[in-house]
């Protein structure tokens, strides 16, 4: 495998903020020269990005938790990436994990990669999942916000996406009642055959709010990735003392417009919460979470499933994929042209 | 004083459930016989009852924390009476607190009620207010699920309400910052030249919400009492970790279409939680809360404003001030014709 050191590379920048949707001007793709590594910086080449709900708001101009992605800035994404050049703390071939972005090729300090060395019973996009972000956000908004015990009802929307898959095993493995809602009936039938969780709803079908409200009739967890009109639903079937946890809303992402919640008032009669939280703040515990992870790995515990698409350019339709409901599992894009080990 | 036992009563009862507000028909006036109290029962005046913004929700048909008040079942209130016949824990003439309701005169088990025997720093009133469950919803509401710490920014809606007006004094005791909002000028007057709040906003002054912005930019605890757009509104100034301690929702109990919460994201970028709670879920903890309460009146921390109205058969008009804005303080009616002793 040659890991020539290229002078130029392409990009695909934000180009123009969307109002509701990501169209074909919000983003453009182009060439641009590379930079030559300085002192304890190297070239890393960008094997696979992941997709994540999340990035609709990092290209939304308001008060969030990172700074938006300028105009004409490099779409920000994880990626998993090849080290092309040598530096202190890592060599020429190391795998990493970085914000790269959406690009072939990137300058970065080596003091923002995290060099991965996958266990035999993982595989190195297993770091852009179970092992990375994804399986951070699930563990800690299921175990720390959502406080989860055993013989509990939890119910998870967005439930065949990377999180929400996830969320259904993690929830399965610590003693809980797991119901998923998706949006098609092979999603749903993923999640029960394959993932073992008790009940599947697709929200599509008509009909399904009353067969949740006769079959399961009320929760005590709710771990929400979806938002909207599912969140409002759901605000009438809690148990005394629930929690909602807000870990994105994939129905609001895309719209300046979308419907408001209405049923919140019972939240002061049934005592529950709606919290919202952020991965990184529990950055000090992230290693307690990927030990516990990794063990149910090990196991033999955890199934995950990637969505793989390819193309630097297509990123931008990849990417509303989330939003269409396009994907089952993790979604990622191999952008380099070598094959890529895993 | 004469404690005569009459053969009769009147009371006000539900009639029909009012689908937005309140009005000619939802209650009526009768006449009915006053049941002989039999072993370990009494018979009581009702000297004053409370209203309560809760007590609008009391009558819609859903399912909450109490059974709904049933149609031709006499509306349930709390109420400070006289009892007027001998049983084993209290005796006649002596004054008690209990869920009597709109009635001049009830036939009720002595376990259910409170006997009280005001301190000289306080009146009779005061156990319908601070020394009762306005002052223990306040204190639970702001202390324990809003976990209130020194230096914090406070924001309080229906601030000159009987809750609001509370929570605010609670606020700087604590030694918060103290913002409240009311619906008129001499609301806002009242709270910062005599309960000391810092400042205080008229949600009916046009250009209040960018002064806020402006003034006093973000907050860390939200005390809601109105809900709506006022709560959606606050959604978008949370600081990191704020807590929205949802209390009441004055604009939503009489509405079965108000619009809805559409600035939840923010829970998610500022890790922040909506959070509902009853002040009966804190019962074993009463005695603290009302010992410490009891010692704010004494030192004369504690300022309080009753808005007292008379009247059984005005009682429905009486509770609609409380979504009218009507009342600063709190809101009784007095009931007993005969002079009640404060």
């Amino acid at each position: 495998m040659a890991l020539t050191i290229p002078s130029s590379t392409k990009r695909v920048h934000l180009a123009k903020r969307p109002k509701d949707f990501i169209d074909g001007q919000t983003f453009a793709l182009e060439t641009i020269p590379l930079r030559t590594p300085g002192p304890g910086e190297v070239v890393v080449r960008v094997d696979y990005v992941a997709l994540d709900a999340a990035m609709r708001g990092w290209i939304r101009d308001m008060r969030s938790y990172v700074p938006p992605v300028k105009i004409g800035e490099t779409m920000r994404a994880y990626a998993l990436g090849t080290v092309l050049t040598d530096a202190k703390t890592v060599k020429k071939g190391d795998r990493v994990i970085g914000m790269f972005g959406w690009a072939e090729f990137v300058t970065v300090g080596e003091s923002s990669l995290r060099k991965i060395t996958p266990p035999p019973y993982t595989d190195a996009l297993d770091f852009l999942n179970l092992l990375g972000l994804t399986g951070l956000t699930a563990y800690f908004g299921l175990l720390r916000v959502g406080n989860i015990k055993p013989g509990e009802t939890l119910v998870v929307s967005g439930a065949a996406g990377a999180t929400g898959s996830t969320v259904c095993q993690f929830g399965k493995l610590l003693g809980a009642k797991v119901i998923g809602i998706a949006g098609a009936a092979d999603k749903c039938k993923w999640l029960v055959d394959d993932l073992g969780i008790d009940k599947a709803y697709n929200y599509k079908d008509k009909g399904w709010k009353d067969a949740f409200k006769k079959e399961v009739r009320t929760l005590d967890v709710f771990f929400d990735n979806v938002g909207g009109d599912t969140l409002d639903f759901f605000l009438t079937r809690l148990n005394q003392n629930a929690r909602v946890v807000l870990c994105g809303a994939i129905s609001g992402y895309n719209s300046q417009s979308f419907s408001g919640l209405r049923n919140y008032m019972a939240l002061i009669t049934q005592r529950a919460k709606i919290e919202g939280f952020l991965t990184m703040d529990y950055a000090d515990q992230y290693s307690e979470a990927e030990a516990a992870i990794a063990r149910w790995i090990r196991e033999g515990k955890l199934k995950r499933k990637f969505h793989i698409e390819t193309g630097l350019a297509e990123c931008p339709q990849h990417l509303a994929l989330l939003f269409q409901g396009g994907n089952t599992g993790k979604l990622v894009v191999r952008i380099s042209q070598e094959q890529a080990r895993l």
